[in-house]
């Protein structure tokens, strides 16, 4: 199970609540690791999300191999973006 | 000396780029490792001046060890804030 996509919380710009309670409903539904994926500007909300859910509703996670990335988008004029990327690992 | 704490990078407001020489200045000068930290909403900026320095500038670099932390910071109207941190550590 931990290997399927269902797995991933993807973190844009909503409140950071709202991915704390997706992240803690996975592991309520029998997740035993849930990845959370950010770019860019909302990688600081990814961090705060793991951070939450680790701090406040279950001690008892561990945030272990998070990786860094680059990413190539392209604007809305057609040019091409450098956007960082973090994946941060969640596990029972 | 890749204890000592000349080897940290705090990554605030500035442009990425700012951070991205002081990392490489502090590699070039004989660091074989080398911290970046940041919190709040420079998270992401961390994130990016790690990926540069990567991708753009040493190759051989390693981001490994990414530690997230929470640290409590005093508004101020002195109201306790918590902000989330991160390091992370680059290796030659």
């Amino acid at each position: 199970m931990a290997e399927k996509n269902e797995n991933v919380i993807f973190v844009g710009s909503k409140p950071p609540m709202n991915y704390v309670l997706a992240v803690i409903t996975q592991f309520h539904n029998g997740a035993k690791e849930v990845e959370i994926k950010a770019r860019g500007r909302a990688i600081s909300r990814a961090v705060d999300v793991a951070e939450i859910v680790k701090n406040k509703f279950m001690p008892d996670i561990k945030a272990e191999n998070i990786q860094l990335g680059t990413e190539e988008i392209q604007t809305e004029q057609g040019n091409k973006l450098n956007v960082s990327t973090i994946t941060i690992k969640l596990k029972k």
